[in-house]
């Protein structure tokens, strides 16, 4: 009896196991679109300093992407020529803080931030961040979102392209153009997804109910 | 000696008239870039309303375009979702109010507009001008600008463009693309510029010391 509980217990976990794992979108007839305002990722330490030793998240919204949400708490930044309020803190924690502002929001601060892809923080400026119950000077992490595509790695299959390539998008209309250096990110948790900031998404007439297509660059 | 004094009054007018013309600017390396926040071009009329009967602008600022000027005055806008302070008033006056607004204060101001060309402004929305002395309801004329490109016809000439032609500009670095749709206007009164908003330069990574080149589209 105790090994057909164990047989039971594997095949239980192997049936968990594959539904944990995202069905991978089919190609459609475009890429749908997150438009990104500005936005903090947040380590535990940092949440601590600025929450209160052992904060935890509040969860306001889930995000496209699986595991992701945005958070009820959000945070004041502060840079030495202005401070931008109600920057919202997405979860969950990270180990490093991120900040990612848009590009326009490096005047206001006085911190100049360059576009880099989500975690590749070295050699980025830091920036002071105020909370309720405290503050944090980051060393670094003030970036300015590359512009990127989220994807399964059946997507990359579909579309022929691999992780980190960089390829282009292309949109009609008036405020019509290309996008070159748009980043492939490739990940078994990953949902099919063209992700830009809101500066990028308004000089291109994209709204969230836009869908791009991919093209080699 | 009257004849010749009126040979003498049309070789100055002639003299003058040729010193009036702007030089062309030859082809440089890359044509110079004019970047636009929001701003409004203003009718007397509507300047009487706002700020008093008879009211005279105040020249602040020369602008790269001949004779064009920012202005000490500002205003502010008001529709049904919220209202944009600071918008600056630019001169000289024009016989038609034109509000030009970035594409993200649609959302702000609740109002939606389109990508139109300065001065093409059938069928755009209207919006409240609030001034120190009133404000006006104007029945159209609020737009998002066209991207475009100001020059003389001699460089009209040098690039084989023509007026009203839509050309493409191509833009190198990490935010590199390519922007359609760039309209050409030929005028014996314009400096070579690219003009674009600040949504569009940051999208782009375009900043006043940027040059770009004309690509036919």
């Amino acid at each position: 009896m105790a090994e057909l509980e164990n047989v039971l217990k594997l095949l239980l976990e192997a049936v968990e196991a594959v539904q944990k794992t995202p069905v991978p979108v089919p190609v459609p007839n475009g890429i749908g679109v997150g438009i990104s305002n500005r936005h903090i990722h947040i380590s535990q330490d940092d949440l601590n300093a600025l929450f209160g030793e052992g904060y935890q998240l509040t969860p306001l919204k889930e995000l496209s992407q699986p595991g992701q949400f945005a958070c009820k708490e959000v945070v004041t930044i502060c840079g030495p020529k202005g401070a931008i309020e109600k920057i919202r803190v997405l979860g969950p924690v990270r180990s490093k803080t991120q900040v990612e502002i848009l590009a326009g929001d490096s005047f206001k601060l006085g911190v100049k931030a360059a576009a880099r892809m989500s975690g590749d923080l070295q050699g980025t400026p830091g920036i002071t961040i105020i909370g309720p119950k405290g503050s944090v000077q980051t060393k670094e992490g003030l970036i300015v979102a590359q512009r990127h595509i989220h994807m399964h790695p059946v997507n990359a299959e579909q579309y022929g392209v691999r992780d980190g390539q960089l390829v282009s998008i292309k949109l009609d209309g008036v405020r019509g153009g290309i996008f070159h250096n748009v980043a492939i990110r490739v990940s078994k948790d990953s949902a099919l997804e063209f992700h830009l900031d809101t500066e990028e998404a308004n000089a291109m007439s994209i709204t969230s109910s836009s869908t791009v297509e991919i093209t080699k660059q």
